[in-house]
């Protein structure tokens, strides 16, 4: 994977086309026979070419994390999109949310009472349903578990279809709290299935799932995952011992450009790595095939390199930098370039900054 | 600067113009003042028209990082652009070096007698100058500054136009190392020019500088400054007591999206702040209006903010957000809008994401 390669200008993000096949084609089998649908997070690879493989290897739509998101891959042919995010909508959001249902089977997340009844007022009418995000333990977004009647009722009254409940177990990116979070999502989740059947309602979709947490899912407890990070992987994977180096599918090719000091410093800096260091996490990136490398210094277009004592790769020469979260990683990129192992093709980045 | 806004669909990026046009002057005036040259580093707004102005106020060029960043501001009109990085250059990023030579006054970073052989090979009888980048402290990229001489010579040799020497202070970013970064600063560039004429050369150009050192630099020491931070500010140089916030020029609007758990929730997460965190910041980014306030967990489309006890904003309500680094916020977006009182202008971020 090093070398003097004749490929884009460095840094760059390249994506190994066998890997992601093959992660892609994994997990959905996993899902399959655990009797889960697969809803994989289109956020982490913005990409319709890699949506289209998710697609054909049996995921039944995408998740997506906001409305511009949304409008990117139903542009491009995406049927079925859940926005996985409790969306306080201006006026000018629900025109848009309006627009791409009139386009789409489409979902928004709501987390309160009070965007219950925004929703309702503003996007009942146009086919768009609704699941109540809960908090299982990450505190981020999300309704109490016990709340989660309460919110759907609202939004039922308000006129719209309720689909159901969903969670992210986003505490679960930790080294040991991966089974534990998995757990704390399918408590949650039980407690807001029973809170919509006090409220006199049935969810249709349980909906829960990260990268992390994926391999101790309660299958029994949901209906759905939304893994984003599976099919690539990246460092942060790698050091929760979710990932092998072997199946990491997304790198960023550098050049050496400098030993000064005795170090090794590459072109990869945090604008094409991210600047994303999790309290876990050993460095700021690593190298696919120096295991023991770690980015010890990044600054915007300078990565310094402690490679453990071995000897330096020469200047100019090529490295793989694995980044420690590849949905930054890829949302920096225009182009992401798959290499099938013949050539570099390249795959765009179309939702690449859509935020809003 | 709160409110229900009718402006762009949150969260983005919006620029003070006063306060802009305000720190470039101050800028411009104080090393105008104390006879040194001012060539902004441009990596920071990526932005042709805050170039302009910049240029307008009497900057004698700009410094990037990058030789896309060159082509971006050359394709706008910019005539002397240095390329204050050690560029370890291919074939190709020397053909793009010579076509940029051929458009504008041009210098690169060399730092290293390899890398000045390499330049020399190549881009010799092209009109392309080099600096010699040296180390005085950040530990980087950069020449030990006594060898500075031996890469220059190597380069003169080659039959290259050695212009000078540059460092960049960059450990002067910890709220204790500001004037002793500034004084390695010094001390290294001393070494540097000493080192130049044992080698029988005259540098003409002695440049450094870096927004948190700049109070502090011996101007009798150097000939320029680089900064780039400067016109906007951030959380990281409010914390290091380099600006007050009533300067801070570059703020994301944000809407507040959750109250879940009694937090306040909003939509600038990292994709459009970025995730740099350093050692002495207290958070993952600032409110403007709120000093008290602070970013406590920050994921890709999610802030958390600790409003300090103060009463939460209400749902929908927008608030402006400072971002830790500038640099890698505007790196996110693809416009900036620039607020000059009366309307919001889209300045185009040309030169996002040119990494190579």
């Amino acid at each position: 994977m090093s070398g003097h390669d004749a490929g884009p200008a460095t840094p760059y993000l390249r994506v190994d086309v066998a890997r992601v096949r093959r992660n892609i084609t994994t997990a959905a089998e996993r899902a399959a026979a655990a009797g889960v649908a697969l809803r994989p997070h289109a956020k982490t690879h913005k990409s319709p070419d890699i949506a289209r493989l998710q697609l054909e290897a049996g995921a039944i739509g995408l998740t997506v994390a906001t409305i511009g998101e949304a409008e990117v891959f139903v542009d491009h042919g995406v049927e079925d999109v859940f926005i996985a995010y409790p969306l306080w909508l201006s006026d000018q959001a629900a025109r848009r949310v309006r627009d791409l249902a009139e386009r789409a089977d489409l979902a928004i997340g709501i987390d309160s009472v009070a965007s219950a009844r925004r929703a309702g007022r503003l996007l009942t009418g146009t086919g768009t349903a609704v699941l109540v995000e809960v908090d299982s333990g990450q505190h981020r977004t999300g309704a109490a578990p016990a709340e989660a009647g309460q919110v759907a009722a609202a939004a039922a009254e308000a006129g719209l279809p309720v689909r159901g409940v969903f969670t992210f177990p986003g505490h679960g990116y930790s080294p040991d709290a991966k089974a534990s979070a998995a757990a704390d999502e399918a408590a949650a989740l039980a407690v807001a299935v029973a809170s919509f059947r006090d409220a006199g309602l049935e969810p249709d979709v349980v909906s829960g799932g990260s990268t992390p947490t994926l391999a101790h899912t309660h299958t029994d407890a949901i209906t759905e995952v939304r893994p984003g990070v599976y099919l690539f992987g990246d460092a942060q994977q790698w050091e929760l011992d979710v990932v092998s180096p072997e199946s990491i599918a997304l790198t960023c090719r550098a050049t050496v450009v400098s030993h000064a000091g005795g170090h090794l410093v590459l072109d990869s800096g945090s604008k094409a790595l991210g600047a994303d260091r999790a309290p876990y996490a050993t460095g700021w990136g690593r190298l696919l095939d120096h295991p023991e490398a770690r980015v010890v210094q990044l600054s915007e277009h300078h990565a310094v390199v402690d490679l453990g004592g071995t000897p330096l790769p020469e200047l100019g020469s090529q490295v793989d930098v694995v980044p420690n979260h590849v949905c930054a990683a890829v949302n920096l990129a225009d182009t992401l370039w798959a290499d099938d192992g013949s050539a570099l093709v390249p795959w765009p980045v179309a939702a690449r900054g859509r935020n809003s």
